[in-house]
């Protein structure tokens, strides 16, 4: 069974978040004129993780939040309502694909069970993979509220499926790959441009764990033959 | 295999989103002394549900627009503020049981697979679950963006059973008992003090629909033994 994560992994998504906070720190700028610290919406966003969970509408939330803070409550409701409008529009933008990526998943439906594995708003990530086109080559879609050990465990209890026949791949060092290692599953780290500060992890964490990297999901196919 | 609802037919849920509509009403008197129509509310969480879904994140982002528009742009930041908090203490509650509902699934977990069916947002329904002290009781958790046939067959094909081996039960006609008795599985309407408009159906829908109703969960169980 081939476990794919779905945001950076097949389709674009961290560009959305990063546009949307260049355009939040020009619109708080307004009255701001020095600017605000780009850590601040990162530190509103852990402090409301726990509450809120991973995805669009608990960004908006913290975006909000952190305006209201920043401004001394001087933002105007213009804006907060910009900010929900651009929360609706994240949620309806059209789905981009990463290059590459029909054909390989189409290839790896053939000889393997292939399952979405996926944090983030439930409506959100059911309706992304329904626009992405490639819903019918996934067997099933687990879409999760954070990705442990323990998450993995379920997932492939319920599959029934053990470690050694379980592949994840992903772009997340600390989502997709060290909680698989540690549960003694195979892990392809498959990197993108770009990614969130919460999904870094320290090279230490790294230090022990055994995964394979390719550079393009292209290449994924072949890798799982040789595995 | 029984199904069963969470929210309304585990433990209270709607009295928070009725009070919290209530507060609000309050808060926006400052602006409209007058009040303001409470289907206004409603009307724009409709709007919303396509893009937020169920739960209390779209709900809080529905009544920051309505506040919003309802004032013409007035409402202060502070209010905003507010109603993000409410948002934060609806998502930290503690869980109150249904009254009976502890041992009635105690009861029914020993003859049965139980699963719990749920809308709403993810993290948030998990949550709940590992609050009210019933997780370890069930053997699956299917926590779905909406309740139409369609998922219901998705549930059923995913646990391996027949409609004949399947009963829902639930407060909500239109969630947890229509869609279920058309994909010919039973269903066991349980009605709670009271509904959400959305929730509600025409008699007409309810006509030809075959259904169990009983007054209070606790009899469940003993409903059960005679199906």
């Amino acid at each position: 069974m081939v476990g794919l994560d779905a945001d950076d992994t097949l389709w674009h998504n961290e560009p959305l978040f990063t546009s949307r906070r260049g355009q939040f720190c020009a619109l708080l700028s307004r009255y701001e004129p020095k600017g605000i610290p780009e850590d601040v919406l990162y530190s509103v966003e852990m402090r409301n993780l726990r509450h809120f969970g991973y995805g669009v509408k608990g960004f908006v939330l913290s975006m909000i939040e952190t305006a209201i803070e920043m401004t001394g409550g001087r933002v105007e409701s213009q804006d907060v309502q910009q900010i929900i409008g651009w929360g609706r529009d994240m949620l309806s933008t059209p789905i981009q694909l990463l290059d590459g990526v029909a054909d390989a998943i189409e290839s790896l439906a053939r000889d393997h069970r292939l399952v979405l594995v996926t944090k983030g708003d439930l409506l959100d990530q059911e309706t992304k993979l329904a626009r992405s086109g490639l819903g019918a080559l996934f067997q099933a879609i687990e879409i999760v509220s954070d990705k442990t050990p323990d998450v993995y465990r379920r997932v492939l209890a319920r599959h029934d499926v053990t470690p050694d026949r379980f592949v994840m791949v992903g772009n997340s060092l600390r989502s997709d790959i060290l909680p698989v290692v540690q549960v003694g599953a195979h892990a392809v780290y498959v990197p993108y441009e770009m990614s969130w500060i919460h999904e870094r992890v320290p090279d230490e964490a790294l230090a022990n764990a055994k995964f394979h990297e390719i550079p393009h999901i292209r290449e994924l196919p072949s890798l799982l033959e040789r595995l």
